[in-house]
């Protein structure tokens, strides 16, 4: 099944794909979930009958919603950078032998067709498009084994950067913390739907319909299941947290010349059976 | 005032100094003001009723408690590396012209006389004494002049560092996060009963009684109000958002020969006019 999280009117509601369209409950209204990011976690019992009770739900257009993030809203964000080999490749670093880790603050995320926002201090915006993987249960020492069985769904990530200050001091996060820098949906894609740690789906970042990044998600170093194991040796996880599996090649800041994207460009990150998210860029008011 | 955040028996209660002691009040009793993260964001209004209904509490015994970490369940947690000039130096970096950012989960956060948690996979575990500042008012592009408005308070913290982990990859994520080896507290002390931007306050660190750091925090290359107006240039903050200063030289990691944390060790973090953070370290289970 497809779950979004979107606001209508001042309505928050939650949707499932139903019969080619899509049917929302609203917070406050009998039958509502709660938002995504609660409906992960729950046994497979109660999430059959939260999707029964969405289905029950008023048809909604989704021409007419604003999209939320699926979920992040609380608990981890955790982003894997390089890697996808050919990426690593394009920063000069060599492959890691463990993934390179950073964290990004809900506060950066924004969901499908909201605005991608350019920063007023740098002209360094540049997209990496990549799979988002949402828990669905958490643990410790979560073995690679059984790793896959605490994934909830897949959705697209636009892990945008401002490539400036990502590379002004040792560290990272701040280059990749800008507000309304991360795009994340449009919807979550429940793991049934997809081939076991959603391996050999083609991803493809489209920056006003030009191909700028084309790779199989087959083609990453650390694989859903490897990177949950290795996570959870250091850190408890949870439902509702999401890990960002790091983008292939093809970026705007290893072009040359460079690409970075600016107003009203539109960029979009397709992930075969996942789907299209697509953001237009606007420049900080 | 100083406010914490506590478990006694089986219920959530916060407290307040009062008279040489301390008062509480308990989740679901009348006159709980809410969680900590909450209180933080009140206006000077509501949080002086919060204060006198928390006076109005029954007297707790501070040894009979269980301390949770301050805040820091919902919201930013933001840390600085390499802020004081004698440990930039130590870790042999050039002080940064920009702060070097990188970020805590809530999982990794502890209480006073909480366990610090040494894990199963590494037996490089080192302290790192620091100042929190915790945030009372958010905003974006917060001038610097106005950025110590935007504080409530100030607590202690022991950003305890995976060393190994830290040092694996370009990214330190990761060995910052371990579970348990991130100890806030005991307190947070209001903004009011200090130095404006808690300034020329001596910071301790002793393991085991031995003094391993000490500096005055007007010793930080980067200051509280440089760094939330820094911050809020990229990302939008919210009350209850905590920044963790950074520390100065005098880790583990960088004697010779190193010294390490291990079950048994008792590490404080004593800063002058906050108080005396304090945990005993444990291997993992």
């Amino acid at each position: 099944m497809r779950l979004l999280r979107f606001i209508q009117g001042d309505r928050e509601g939650v949707a499932i794909d139903s019969d080619g369209g899509y049917r929302a409950r609203f917070a406050g209204e009998a039958g509502y979930p709660g938002p995504l990011s609660s409906l992960v976690g729950m046994s497979a019992g109660d999430l059959a009958r939260a999707a029964d009770d969405l289905r029950a739900g008023e048809r909604i257009d989704l021409a007419a919603v604003t999209f939320l993030p699926p979920c992040g809203e609380s608990g981890k964000i955790v982003c894997l950078g390089l890697n996808y080999r050919d990426h690593a490749h394009e920063f000069d670093f060599e492959p890691p032998a463990y993934p390179t880790l950073f964290a990004r603050f809900a506060s950066s995320l924004i969901g499908h067709e909201q605005h991608l926002i350019r920063p007023r201090v740098s002209d360094k915006f540049d997209y990496e498009g990549e799979l988002a993987v949402i828990l669905g249960r958490g643990g410790r020492h979560i073995a690679q084994a059984a790793a896959l069985d605490h994934v909830f769904g897949y959705a697209a990530f636009n892990d945008g950067s401002i490539r400036d200050y990502q590379l002004l001091t040792p560290q990272w996060t701040v280059g990749k913390n800008f507000d309304g820098t991360g795009a994340f949906g449009p919807w979550v894609v429940t793991a049934d739907e997809l081939p076991l740690g959603a391996t050999g789906l083609m991803l493809e970042t489209r920056l006003n319909g030009m191909v700028m990044q084309r790779a199989s998600t087959s083609d990453m170093i650390f694989g859903v299941a490897q990177t949950i194991a290795l996570l959870s040796e250091a850190m408890t996880l949870d439902a509702g947290d999401v890990i960002v599996m790091g983008t292939p090649s093809g970026v705007g800041y290893a072009r040359k010349p460079p690409v970075y994207m600016k107003a009203g460009d539109v960029c979009e990150v397709d992930i075969e059976r996942i789907g299209v998210l697509r953001n237009v860029v606007a420049d900080e008011a």
